[in-house]
């Protein structure tokens, strides 16, 4: 035999003993990875309650669990909405097919009450924010406007036109400009009367006061809603809505005056076709002015209404269902995250033995847990939202003006709807954006890929933070509105249930946690109680303090900016657990028990987080401090027993999920891999192999240039 | 004359009162708005410091500027470089671009001092992190690696191939598998020893051993080192790194038995061709495998190297590069977001008057000074733990291994350098990418467009929190160092300096602020070192007590994980303050002031942040807490009137800075629509209008079907 035969037979003999050892992915049972598929089984099957049971609780009974289902199979089984490919979209095509959804969408819409509506909105706002926005930009903002804001003649005129089905009108809504976001008063577009031809001619004044972020405006919308500066006669009443033409709809040919262009990429939700928009001296009809609450009659003269305030009360719809939003994201990205930790391992105590849960570790545990139990109470909070500015509009469209009582009242309940959604808007969106960025990293690596849902979705999602209310200007403004309860509580004044602790801040200044059992609910509760009315307190004292040294209000509220904002967050945190806590008490028992757990991990991680606050307050010793810790650590482990039930009980699908690590089955490796061949087929060269790499992989030095050929003769 | 010329008559002069108050740009002055340029001038022009001299003092010296100047200019003005659209780039296209600009870097990297190349990619790193990586794959895995764990004869062989040059052979780097990323030790790829042919086979035993996220392979590598556990003679030696071709250079088709496919979309840096690799019996000669530390012989007899250990020293250099990463980064955007708010206006105390600096708000102050101190205290960490590495690297190179004292102290400044350049990597890097999201907030909408930089820079940077040690993980194996010291301490043994105030922890226990000024260097330094002692103390009595209830060490670290991450980031900080305070001392007295400042500023709002620890540890008085918050506002005040000259001398053309509303100018209005422009060229209708939108806004209804005409006709 010679030396190569030999090296062939040697070659066959370790090939087969290779193959035999070659494994498939569902042989990874016997290797340190263990077996996913049955690692997730075994956490199912570890449920100490009826997860259905959860399921109808945090929908809000069977029959909201069944609507959600059918909504959910409509959107999931539509071909146009088909998500796989979703991640690997150019700007480009994610515009095309979100407008192509819209066409589908609208089907619906105009068809079905304006809750199931909402639902279905609330579940597309999961896996497709740009198109949850797009269509809102149109029925949310623009009909939206018009609905609350014309007269009932021109509220007809516009559904005759079709703006109700997109027959003929796609609105867009031009408030934001270059220059002013949160300013919205200050906006410089003007709308000047213009007497003899009875119409408003609308302008764009200078570049910074060009429309800015305009969705819809780049190439769908045909009309817009445009907030300007009503100026009759020389005089300047302030911003008001005007409905102003952009495009023809036969053709999209731009109307004479009006310049568009495309603000192309963002940071996220590129579905949405966002633009600039200038006006130049345009010309509507003075009946085109939005005239429910401010009038313009044929002579310039001008009505203003009598409690522009309660106009306000429709233009909170969005903020109060951001909340709900909060909660939905969260569902999907603590899902992920957990269901992964469920099944994947890594390192062992001992060799040859199967490697550890992520979700074992203590660590994993503080990582991911709590979120878990915040989504429940962001979830809760969102209802109790919900639920009261669903009344605040009831009564507003019922109030009869000259009642002085009833109007009190209502701009009170105004007041607090409108500082709680402040509050919850801000805080909640925060945290969601933190439970995604959490998740993600808790996820590893393999967070990083585009297909296991994260980047794309914080990048989506953020913006939420800055839109309809910057989030750190609506926590100074709910700390503003908590320094007024407290100067009106210390006058003696009644406050509203979500500051009632204002009133009792004497005896929850002395009050301790002392002897008694620091995680029971009664504990826990007024802890948070007792936080919040020395928090705010202080933004109290210094705010009078600075008055008293002569300060205006405006500045003392300036000066007061750091404790505002703190009292915003730690007053809003206690509202989410006093919520997480009294939704409890209408729980069943077979599911209170989960939940209870779930309240006191939040109650207690959240006191962790703001100890300082608390030791200040002398709510709980240092030693207490310690005791938190360890407590928190033990409810870590009670609801890591419960983990992946609590996350089943989220009742979302596998679309809904839509991340290649965070499927039901706990199938990690192989869905992974082969949503990645999937997406990315093989090719044997890169696209730009002839034309860069191979002349530079193979290219030769440059010839050497003999410099000597270059000298003087005469060296 | 009639009504319809009444009506011309009317708007002709209407449209020319309204040319008279059409503004450009450059009238904003006369707005609320101000001149935005004016602002920018005036706020430099307050600078109280010679702010070349700050420059020259950040980058090392006049000779450091002027090299990092020289390769700014170098970078800035080659074609290949330019990124005034890179924003607009998809996947497809970034990697392209990404190729292109490597074969111009390696230009320079060949004929250049390595330090230099340093500098330069450090530089590269600020405007394009997936040309830094796709480069660095290259370079500093596949090169470092060979260089670092190669024979002489190997390295020699090598450099022969091209390796140097990238000329016939481009490398990746094969560790990660889709099963294992933090446990290396658990990788399960097998290079069996084939004695008959002298060669190793490369085998991946299932679809979870497949090589992950493999920078370069998908497109561009044609050898790897691979990671994978050698196998000689049945038995299992740990993972080891071998040299194993890919492609054939010349025509790029892959090797027999290699699999290779792309990795798709991740969260960001685009620009590197990240893949998938399975290696299916893939033969290479012995010499393949890399030797300089442990041996195979051509009869298998392996020899393992003394002291593994001093074979990780190399592998810590992307971990300490990536502190100074973070400096660069984080000067980068607050640089942006500070001259944004140095010159956008918004909301007015009086009616009429030209609007607010959002920098002159008290909340703006906290949300960005804070975060410009924080990046002078990681710059003078990141040059501090680049001294510790290189200093270790020439001793490791320099040992006598039979030198048993050198050699104890060589192990013991090793452990210091994993432990500190662990913490710095993963709380440089998550303030980093705190600071990028922060600073795109207080930008308001326009932080959310592409062209301002901050989503595309978050996106690419966030991996640098998961990657080279997952930040979790660095921090868990950083806080286990702590322990150890301190019960090497509490059994007499000297601390390294990092640590030295483990030896006065007794002494810090009783240590109080008392009536000393709070925020002098000495008090804020010892409230440091205080707090650090405490929760590090704090960590190692619950060590201790577990280990006496009969823990083992592995358990007793894993169920004090929380107190092991709390101590790491804790002493991770007062590192960094210590630091600061340091490196002041050397400074000259023109620049020292404005530094005491920023340093006291961080100090303090660190402080701030823990307070319940510092409350814990009696360092501070309740009080005392109370006035450290006031403290800290007063050095807002100082440090805001020089922020802008603070961030100029970062040094960064707008070039570097590639931000709309970056721009040293301070233009941001026009800039920034010029740009929009420039990248969104304005088309009559969007491309899908044809297909989508026309046939849906003109659609007509669905005829209505009479149903009487399907009814049975005996009804």
């Amino acid at each position: 035999m010679t030396g190569s035969n030999k090296g062939a037979l040697a070659r066959v003999s370790a090939l087969s003993s290779q193959f035999a050892v070659n494994k498939t992915a569902a042989d990874t049972s016997i290797l340190g990875l263990g077996n996913p598929i049955e690692a997730m089984a075994a956490e199912r099957s570890a449920a100490s309650f009826p997860v259905r049971q959860l399921t109808n609780f945090l929908d809000g009974g069977e029959e909201a669990t069944a609507l959600r289902e059918r909504l959910m199979s409509e959107i999931e089984r539509d071909p146009l909405f088909q998500n796989v490919d979703v991640y690997d979209l150019t700007k480009d095509q994610l515009r095309e097919r979100t407008m192509k959804k819209i066409t589908r969408l609208v089907h619906y819409v105009v068809a079905e009450p304006e809750e199931v509506t909402y639902q279905r909105l609330s579940l597309i706002g999961v896996v497709d924010m740009g198109l949850l926005t797009r269509t809102g930009v149109h029925y949310g903002l623009f009909f939206g406007a018009i609905r609350g804001s014309a007269t009932p003649k021109q509220f007809s005129y516009w559904i005759s036109q079709g703006a109700a089905e997109l027959k003929g009108v796609i609105g867009c809504f031009c408030m934001t400009e270059l220059g002013h976001g949160s300013n919205v008063a200050g906006l410089e577009t003007t709308a000047t009367f213009d007497e003899g031809s009875d119409e408003f001619i609308i302008n764009t004044p200078h570049v910074a006061a060009t429309k800015w972020w305009i969705g819809g405006a780049a190439h769908t919308a045909t009309h817009t809603v445009c907030f300007a500066r009503l100026v009759v006669h020389g005089k300047d009443y302030g911003v008001k809505s005007f409905v102003v033409p952009l495009r023809d709809p036969t053709t999209y040919d731009l109307k004479p005056g009006i310049s568009i262009g495309d603000i192309g990429r963002k940071m996220g939700r590129d579905g949405i076709d966002n633009g600039w928009v200038q006006f130049t001296n345009v010309r509507i009809p003075r009946q085109f002015m939005l005239m429910k609450h401010c009038q313009v009659d044929r002579h310039g003269k001008v009505t203003q209404p009598p409690l522009e305030q309660l106009t306000y009360g429709a233009l909170i719809g969005g903020r109060v269902s951001m909340t709900a939003d909060s909660a939905q994201m969260s569902k999907r990205f603590v899902t992920i995250a957990i269901r992964y930790a469920a099944v994947r391992r890594q390192f062992t105590a001992k060799k040859g033995e199967v490697e550890s849960k992520l979700l074992d570790y203590a660590l994993h545990q503080r990582r991911l847990l709590p979120l878990l139990a915040q989504t429940f109470a962001i979830q809760f909070s969102a209802d109790e939202i919900l639920t009261m500015h669903r009344s605040l509009l009831k009564n507003i469209d019922s109030i009869d003006p000259s009642d002085k009582a009833s109007m009190g009242a209502l701009i009170e309940e105004l007041k607090e709807v409108f500082a709680t959604s402040a509050g919850l808007k801000a805080f909640s969106t925060w945290a969601c954006a933190e439970t995604i960025d959490q998740t993600r990293q808790a996820c590893g690596g393999h967070g990083y890929s585009a297909y296991n849902g994260f980047g794309p979705a914080y990048a989506d999602w953020v913006v939420q933070c800055t839109w309809e209310g910057d989030n750190s200007i609506l926590a100074l403004s709910a700390g503003r509105q908590l320094i007024q309860r407290y100067l009106q509580v210390k006058k003696g004044h009644s406050a509203p249930e979500s500051t009632a602790y204002l009133a009792r801040s004497a005896e929850l200044a002395k009050a301790k946690a002392g002897s008694r059992k620091i995680d029971s609910q009664e504990v826990l509760v007024e802890a948070w109680n007792a936080v919040a009315s020395a928090v705010v307190g202080k933004a109290g004292v210094a705010f009078e303090n600075l008055t008293k040294k002569g300060k205006t209000a405006d500045e003392a509220f300036e000066a007061t900016s750091q404790q505002r904002f703190l009292a915003a967050r730690i007053h809003t945190r206690a509202f989410m657990i006093r919520m997480f806590y009294s939704r409890i008490a209408a729980a069943q028992p077979a599911i209170s028990g989960v939940l209870k757990d779930l309240a006191a991990l939040y109650a207690l991680w959240s006191i962790e987080n703001d100890s300082g606050l608390f030791l200040q307050a002398g709510y709980f010793s240092s030693e207490q401090i310690d005791d938190i810790k360890e407590l928190t650590d033990l409810y870590l482990g009670k609801v890591r027993q419960q983990a992946i039930p609590l996350t089943d009980s989220f009742n979302f699908s596998d679309f809904f999920i839509n991340s290649a690590i965070g499927h039901k089955d706990g199938n990690v490796y192989e869905n992974y891999f082969e949503l990645v061949k999937r997406q990315n087929p093989s090719k044997p060269q890169a696209p730009y192999y002839n034309d860069i790499i191979k002349p530079f992989v193979l290219r030769h030095d440059d010839p050497e240039v003999d410099v000597t050929e270059l000298e003087d003769d005469d060296d």
